[in-house]
């Protein structure tokens, strides 16, 4: 989809397909329609990011808040949404023997009793072995040092969801 | 559920109990938990409707963008959620002849093609003939008194949705 389609969509389909860049938060596309027409897809990405930066700090963790655990009881029982059900399984999070899946499990638990939000990483640029990695070493940082690292891996997110969905061409590639 | 109960709630339990209080919205409900313990249910109201003020317009259209038409396509297909299925079934927007659900079909589209956000009314304050008496008068609002007023109906909705969740006693009630 080109940006000059993109431009031309009522807000009903630009949510429905802009909805999950930021994952079940889609008053965030919606937010953003208010400010097209978009040059480019690379300024749809700066206006999601600006009005997360705009947030206040909880509204940071809400969005955190709204991120399903990694390898976590939404992918095992289904109910992950479809973007991260295929980033989860690209990382091979879905193909875990019982230890793994236990091990994630304890991980992750102790991530959120310690910062009351889930620990975030974008799947996609990851694979298993970095992402139990990265949760070990992340438990040791402050709550404050996670949450603007966790924002970030939204933003990481965001971009390559967004980068699936808008056409990329020399002109107006994200 | 009485407020030392909801006090309680791990976050996930939290958004999964008061995610849609604003419609689609899990991440307000998934903010505002920062801020606990709540001394009431009225707390949780006002933390609630301090977050949706401090937003930015565009996030309080963004918030209106993520309601269904009244009447619309949702209702009919099923695809509403529990929440707005129940307000707009007490409404009597379920019962409506086909004239009526063609009439609220023309003026939903009059609307969102005028203010760019869906008509927003608090259907289990009013019924179906009252609620088509207002989106008629409020179609000659401005866009800015519509979006305040789309505003003011999604937090009486909330207040609603609220007080269906907590457990009203003397002490606690909102």
């Amino acid at each position: 989809m080109d940006i000059e389609a993109i431009n031309s969509l009522p807000y009903e389909d630009f949510v429905s397909i802009f909805g999950n860049v930021v994952e079940r938060c889609p008053i965030i596309a919606a937010a953003v329609w208010s400010g097209r027409p978009f040059p480019s897809g690379a300024a749809i990405e700066a206006a999601i990011n600006a009005f997360i930066e705009a947030l206040p700090e909880s509204g940071k963790e809400g969005i955190l808040r709204c991120h399903p655990d990694l390898a976590g009881k939404d992918l095992q029982s289904g109910t992950l949404t479809p973007e991260s059900r295929e980033e989860q399984g690209a990382a091979g999070l879905d193909r875990m023997g019982a230890a793994e899946v236990s091990r994630m499990t304890r991980l992750n638990a102790e991530y959120k009793a310690r910062f009351g939000f889930p620990f975030v990483v974008c799947a996609r640029m990851n694979d298993r072995t970095s992402i139990v990695e990265q949760l070990r070493e992340r438990l040791g940082n402050t709550q404050a040092q996670e949450r603007a690292r966790g924002v970030e891996e939204v933003k990481e997110i965001c971009r390559l969801r967004l980068q699936s969905l808008v056409h990329s061409d020399q002109k107006h590639k994200l």
